[in-house]
């Protein structure tokens, strides 16, 4: 069976993921303070993602941090220009130039059954084959008038189901979406 | 007192508010049947609105319509080009140049409290200069990839308290945030 494709991105209400110079400094603009401690399930989330799939940006961002942010997760990176992981990298890292439906195919061959797709190029590459099975989406609120985008072109309409959709005490709504085959 | 200026608006999940072609076939886009008879509000919303102000383009898109969607209301269009209502407008419409500032200045000398701003490039520019109170957002769980965009460029961040959010059966969620002065 074909592993589940997960996004779970944290948007302004004006659907940017990040300022045009990659600033994340909009993120905790709440009503009042965040609750201590909380992490909009992320925690939870992450805690049965077998892989995740990311773009060379967000891979080159992760890198940059002073922890390697996803533990001991097995991480695919899709690239056209790198044909091994830098030196440096976690052993975890995986570079590839195939297309997404090779690599879920061929993770979902090896086991996996929960893919967490993240960065906004790949989000959208994955969108626009109808290779996103759910998305979790928390919107911040506060308009950050451009930056880049959740979204891209499609290239038909995607019907998506409602799971859930509940709002933090702060002003944050998280929506959980599933396509609908 | 200043009148209080609202939008109460649909949008798909990548928050488009119509096709490029202006097209709205997507909003029917529900998860199952949407309650017979439900509007999300709308005629609550409108019972209560003193004046409607929207721009050239939703002035003419309404004239289209086999009846005027708006009653009595008195309707402020905004347009540089037009000197006055054209024959067999409504004689509730008039036609302004006037800026966002005047004319919710001038309304709520007038007596107005509850003003509804529509269409995307009106909603954009009263937002850009923090003129807008109280936003009313329905999100229709589709991507529809492009099209006519709700939220436009700001010179800076617009915070926003997040009032009341609530799902229906049929997959919209609706948000109602409040401009942080």
């Amino acid at each position: 069976m074909r592993a589940k494709t997960w996004v779970f991105v944290a948007v302004s209400l004006d659907v940017y993921i990040a300022r045009s110079n990659d600033e994340l400094d909009w993120l905790d603009t709440a009503n009042g303070q965040i609750t201590p401690g909380e992490d909009c399930g992320y925690a939870a989330f992450i805690s049965n993602v077998d892989t995740i799939i990311m773009g060379r940006g967000t891979f080159d961002k992760a890198r940059s941090f002073k922890e390697w942010p996803y533990g001991g997760i097995p991480v695919t990176v899709l690239s056209r220009t790198l044909t091994k992981a830098p030196a440096g990298s976690p052993s975890t890292v995986t570079i590839t130039d195939q297309t997404p439906f090779a690599i879920v195919e061929e993770l979902s061959q090896s086991g996996a059954k929960k893919i967490y797709v993240d960065g906004g190029l790949t989000i959208q590459r994955f969108l626009k084959v109808g290779l996103i099975d759910e998305l979790i989406i928390t919107t911040i609120p506060v308009l950050i008038g451009g930056g880049k985008r959740l979204f891209g072109e499609l290239s038909s309409d995607a019907r998506l189901g409602l799971v859930s959709s509940a709002s933090y005490s702060f002003g944050f709504v998280q929506s959980h979406y599933r396509r609908i085959a």
